[in-house]
C-alpha cells in the first residue's frame, strides 16, 4: 500500500523560530518612519544631507522647495519632534541639522529587511 | 573707520547648490516609507528577514504576532500593494516573500541622510 501523501492544500513552509522584534522597538521604528514618510520631508532630508555639515538656514528653503514658510515650518516641526533634526536659532533665522543617530535604527532595519539571510538582523533593543 | 559688520540677526548659512530630489522620486520613497511605517508591518518584515529564503506561510503569523487573521490580511495587503512583499498561493495557504529590490531606494536614501557628507547621496532616478 502506498504511503499517504500530504494533500497539496496543507503545504506550508516552516514557521520561523526567532523571537519577534519587541513591540516597543517596532513602535519606535514605525514612528521614525512615519515622520519621514512625506515627499516634502524626504526632499528636505535629502537636501540637508547635501549641504556642508548637514545644516541649512530656514531662509533658503521655501524657494527651493516651492512651499510657503508656514508649510515648511509644519514639516520642520515634525522632523524636530521626531528627533531627526535639531533646531538652532542664529540671530533672525533658525538653522536645522540632521541627527544621524536618529536614523540608525531605521537604517539597520531596512538593511536587514532588504537582504534576508545575507545581513544580520536589526539589533534588539 | 571700521568696516560695517553684518548684524547677528542676518547671520545664516549658505544655501545648498545641489538640485533638489525630483518630486516623483520623493513621492515614491514616501509611499514606500508609509507602507512600512506601522509597528505590525515592521515586525512582519523583521520576521520575514529572519526565516530561510525570506518566505513565510500566513498560517504561522497570527499567533506569533498576536493579531487576528483579518488584521494580518490587512497589513499583508498593504505590503503587497507597495511591492514590498510578493504573495504566492501554495495549496490552502498564501506564502509571502520580501522583495529586497523594493527597499533599495529607501535604503540608499536613509544611508545617505544618516551620514551627511560622508556617503554619496541617494541616486537620482
Amino acid at each position: 500500500m502506498a504511503l499517504p501523501i500530504a494533500p497539496q492544500s496543507d503545504t506550508c513552509s516552516d514557521a520561523g523560530t526567532e523571537p519577534l522584534m519587541p513591540y516597543p522597538q517596532a513602535t519606535a521604528l514605525a514612528d521614525t518612519l512615519k515622520a519621514i514618510a512625506d515627499p516634502t520631508r524626504v526632499r528636505l532630508l535629502d537636501h540637508l544631507a547635501s549641504v556642508p555639515g548637514g545644516t541649512v538656514c530656514a531662509c533658503h528653503l521655501p524657494g527651493q522647495l516651492g512651499i510657503s514658510q508656514p508649510t515648511l515650518s509644519h514639516h520642520l516641526k515634525k522632523l524636530v519632534a521626531a528627533g531627526i533634526l535639531t533646531r538652532e536659532q542664529r540671530g533672525r533665522w533658525a538653522h536645522y541639522t540632521v541627527v544621524p543617530a536618529a536614523l540608525e535604527g531605521v537604517r539597520a532595519f531596512i538593511t536587514a529587511t532588504g537582504a534576508p539571510s545575507d545581513i544580520p538582523r536589526a539589533p534588539r533593543n
